[in-house]
């Protein structure tokens, strides 16, 4: 079956809500291409281009797509085979109000500055950077309340984490019936931490095959990431340290199913090796991941 | 000149204070090998020893060092050629008070797992875990308060960075004659996060070459570490996202510096590509890197 396009042209999101309706339903299984709009819709071309404060509408999250089948409970498994830039530049940008160093009066804001394609890398005056694309927003429907797409949750959302890249696999909890995945929000690439409140923003091509778990064997609270190496459990929280806690809970659960152990034993483990990792620390509310090598942790579903 | 040996039993601080006496002095260049006892004094050898509150003296470093010629505002340079663990078991505990999950009912505290030693690595139940050790204390005497072994800050200290390890090189500014240099604590092997407070605790014998850099180009404020691939500037504060923004503000200067750069500049371009790591979560401050690839920066000293 060939590869199905879902443009922004067709629908793109700013709220993940919990009752999104799709602009295409697809069955379980269906191998598409998530065509997104940068960031900043578009708005940012020139360095005399700047954004004075945070849009009300920003990171456009092509979609949703209901996939056929997905019920809440289940788990949706969206395998991400390659992110391509499809612009001739990216922009990093600042914003008043918005950013780690916000209150400090020698960054200025707003300023932009574009960073041009060339050869598989941005550059940024004479200094090259690889291309190392990460998809910033990418979620389903929540539960209950609605989460504006500059905001992570447990749906995803405003993740801006550097393992949401091509070769990865994100698993996201079904919430609502046809689970309605969307994603925007790219960067050509992007430091962990996102300091400064973006990274280079670019329109981009997702590949993605999307698949149901049905009758997870775990019951999957936040998404779960699955790179080549580790299991890397992803929490959203006020703080950084409320978001530690949570991923490394999570990382705990995980830990104490695969090998009987109580909590306490699992999480002396989870002190051993892996680790936490900061996604961003800029957005309403801030990412970390808690990374387990995969020789300790099989698929837990 | 053969490499010198500084012990433990020859001389061990619990609190870095700017009036340290040496146990021995060194000339810059010189070859040591730090034997360090392992962070709980050696109290727990097997699974029934358990640590009820946070010891009064803990991480235990061996020294100080006196380096001649180290003058307040040079930088010591201590190269890190090899850890080695001399223990046949390390440990990893909880201890009530104190941990990420410390406020968990689900957490027990206190326990000890004792973590034995076979053909390079550590076991936990039929687990294996290699051994990459780290040097979890290390640093010099301060400009003006004194810390505990237990509290990182800008003179080094209670890091508990898995970066501080063989192969690396940790830089710190001088603030006292003579530097006085003092390590300890090391881990078989350690999370980043270093979640329950421990990593698997153990005794180790640490080579190290360390030199004095004169009026160094950078006037270096807290330690800096050297990997293979990167530089990453060491934070440590009250909360993550303080320690966040010291790290960030350390890496934009060092990118200012080295390329021209604005200070806005350097944000952004800070926010492109390496970015911020989490060291531990647990001390009385907490501790941040920020890794900038060397492809951007070159020695800053």
């Amino acid at each position: 079956m060939a590869r199905q396009t879902i443009s922004h042209e067709d629908g793109a999101i700013y709220e993940f809500t919990p009752d999104l309706e799709p602009i295409e339903t697809v069955e379980s299984g269906a191998e598409l291409t998530f065509d997104t709009r940068d960031s900043l819709d578009g708005a940012v071309q020139s360095e005399d281009d700047v954004i004075e404060s945070v849009p009300e509408e920003v990171n456009a999250a092509t979609g949703p797509v209901a996939v056929e089948g997905a019920e809440p409970g289940d788990v949706l498994r969206v395998e991400i085979e390659d992110v391509r830039v499809t612009e001739e530049h990216g922009r990093v940008v600042t914003i008043d109000g918005f950013g780690l160093l916000d209150e400090y009066d020698e960054i200025e804001a707003p300023r932009t500055r574009i960073t041009p394609v060339e050869d598989g890398a941005i550059t940024f005056d004479d200094l090259e950077v690889p291309i190392e694309p990460v998809v910033g927003t990418i979620g389903v429907a929540p539960a209950e309340e609605s989460y504006t797409t500059l905001i992570p949750h447990d749906h995803g959302g405003n993740l801006d984490t550097t393992d949401v890249t091509g070769g990865n696999t994100i698993y996201f909890p079904v919430f609502q019936e046809g689970a309605m995945l969307a994603m925007g929000d790219s960067k050509a690439a992007m430091a962990d931490g996102e300091m400064c409140g973006t990274g280079s923003e670019i329109a981009t091509d997702v590949d993605v095959t999307v698949e149901v778990i049905d009758d997870p064997d775990l019951e999957l609270e936040r998404p779960l990431l699955e790179t080549d190496d580790a299991w890397k459990t992803v929490a959203s929280a006020d703080t950084l340290e409320e978001a530690c806690e949570l991923a490394n809970l999570d990382a705990i659960e995980l830990l104490a199913a695969e090998h009987g152990f109580d909590e306490t034993d699992a999480y002396t483990f989870s002190s051993l090796t892996g680790g936490l990792e900061i996604s961003q620390v800029v957005d309403p509310l801030v990412t970390v991941r808690n990374a387990v090598p995969k020789e300790y942790l099989s698929n837990p579903f």
